[in-house]
């Protein structure tokens, strides 16, 4: 076990919000490397995933997770190299992904590991188009949305890690699709690089008449990953019929009222609202993250990453995120 | 045709309600009866049904439906008796229904037309338990929230003729019901002649904390009436994967504001919310008919009527349902 550090860092939940998260909320940590018992694997992370779930659980608040608790490794989705192992299935040098938090390593059962197989697509998209991110858009977009060709799907935070992939889905599939970003470089990337057939800029201050203007024929199903405004004004383009995925709510993260205003269209519309976790429809898993790793191999969804440099800048980068400075998926890079 | 008046009295949409509905807004008009043409059938109505679905109706603003014409017959449903018949499947003294509108007499073509068997139920329970109210409770119900035994359901305008049948098919099926209603005496109704095991009264001014001693252990399917603070504080006991059958919103019907504040907790819970129209829904209203009427018939399913006497007083009663002021369904006897 030569070239393994003697310690490693963490970052832990040092104190909760209150309203938007901050610097002293966290803490990093130096810790001895421990021994593995028998059954075990140390793992060296590539990749920390940064999420906006994380803000959830840095509440005490009831949600549909426990709390992460306070002064332990805050949660979070990584990707890395076995650089010991005493579990036979496992064995030094392979990529695995897991959940060993904001930390550049960790210790493993090697229960909750899977094997990542970086022949075809870099390690990072685990953490992205091919994993979570994803498999959220995946889920939301072909069991929920049910959209078909000519349909027009919109797509809130239409540049970050699952709303680029909703689009391209959706385009594939043969509908018009239009997204919602802050900001002209987001909404020229979700445009030129996604193909999205239109993006509104929501910090233009005209949310609901450029929506408007971009949905000559209504709307069909809306991908909502931001609520308040950006939701409301989706509604109020929505067609008879019209779904909406609920699978975000970034706009309220710091506590801020989100009122629905405009439920009387839900009724007058018919329209089916569905909220999800995409953690709870494992079952989909296995054949979504394949059909994505297809068409991610294939380029026919392109993706970008934006990336902070080692496990110190983590905390800036969340930050960051809840206030939509990352261009898709946001990853912290640990060596 | 002897014993046939010469003339019939309607009432016609005189204004848009500017706010709240007003006397001013409705016209009463003495018309001739006019010629039956062949294949035509002239009815008696005995009973109009005043529903709250009229109010979106006289309003211009985009709906699901067309608005209500000025100066043209109120849109309503009629259950009546044939008179005259030029019509070989109509015959004199039938009982049918129809969509004769606020009138006292009506001319069809027949094609709308359904007969009605009054040997087991009577003619008035058409118009609610086993007509459109009935069938919104049975379609959203059944097709919507699938509610088990055990399940905690909620149903806002509990003494209404939706809410009532709602809540008797939920106990049927062996979920606990809650009712909310606007005072004691509709409470008291709800829970001793309806069967429900609790009802809430939202004007004592404690809904919410009231909801929640009334659903100790959550809520598992909301039928959503009202809207406003009705919905708001069901969404805040729901459980995880709720089912809310967004029937109606009468709480805005006067176009006040009424956003649902609790979104967050449509994310947090999984919340499924489908809008609906019952209308559109005719597939299910064989079966769905029957089986109400088998219930009726039965006294398995109770209902109570608030009737008012003669069309001319029918504004009256229809301001009356919007306020709140009808027990069950709001009928006017016009025979």
């Amino acid at each position: 076990m030569t070239g393994i550090p003697k310690t490693y860092q963490r970052i832990v939940l040092a104190a909760r919000p209150r309203g938007p998260v901050a610097p002293e909320n966290f803490r990093l940590e130096t810790l001895d490397v421990p021994e593995l018992a028998d059954g075990e694997v140390l793992i060296r992370n590539h990749y920390l995933s940064l999420d906006p779930y994380m803000r959830g659980r840095m509440s005490s608040a009831k949600s549909y997770a426990s709390s992460q608790p306070l002064d332990q490794t805050m949660i979070g989705g990584t990707a890395g190299q076995v650089v010991a192992s005493r579990n036979d299935y496992y064995r030094v040098g392979e990529f695995v992904g897991g959940m060993l938090g904001w930390a550049d390593m960790g210790v493993s059962d090697g229960v909750l590991l899977r094997k990542l197989d970086t022949t075809r697509i870099p390690l990072s998209t685990y953490l992205g188009v091919v994993g979570m991110p994803g498999m959220a858009a995946w889920y939301g977009f072909n069991q929920i949305l049910e959209a078909g060709a000519g349909d027009t799907v919109v797509v809130s935070a239409a540049a970050g890690a699952v709303g680029s992939v909703v689009g391209q889905l959706a385009r594939l599939r043969g509908c018009r699709v239009v997204g919602i970003a802050g900001g002209p470089e987001k909404c020229e990337y979700v445009v030129k690089q996604l193909g999205f057939h239109a993006c509104v800029d929501y910090k233009a201050g005209n949310l609901e008449a450029d929506l408007a203007a971009a949905t000559p024929d209504g709307v069909d199903a809306i991908f909502e990953n931001v609520g308040g405004a950006c939701l409301d004004a989706s509604l109020a383009r929505t067609n008879a019929f019209a779904r909406v995925a609920l699978c975000g709510l970034i706009a309220g993260f710091n506590g801020q009222e989100m009122p629905i205003k405009n439920s009387r269209l839900l009724l007058l519309n018919r329209v089916t609202l569905r909220g999800f976790i995409i953690t709870e429809h494992m079952e989909f898993w296995q054949q979504g993250l394949q059909e994505l790793a297809v068409l991610v191999a294939n380029h026919q969804i392109k993706y970008r990453e934006t990336v902070a440099e080692g496990l110190a800048a983590a905390p800036q980068a969340f930050m960051g995120l809840l206030q939509g400075h990352n261009f898709g998926k946001q990853l912290v890079k640990l060596i």
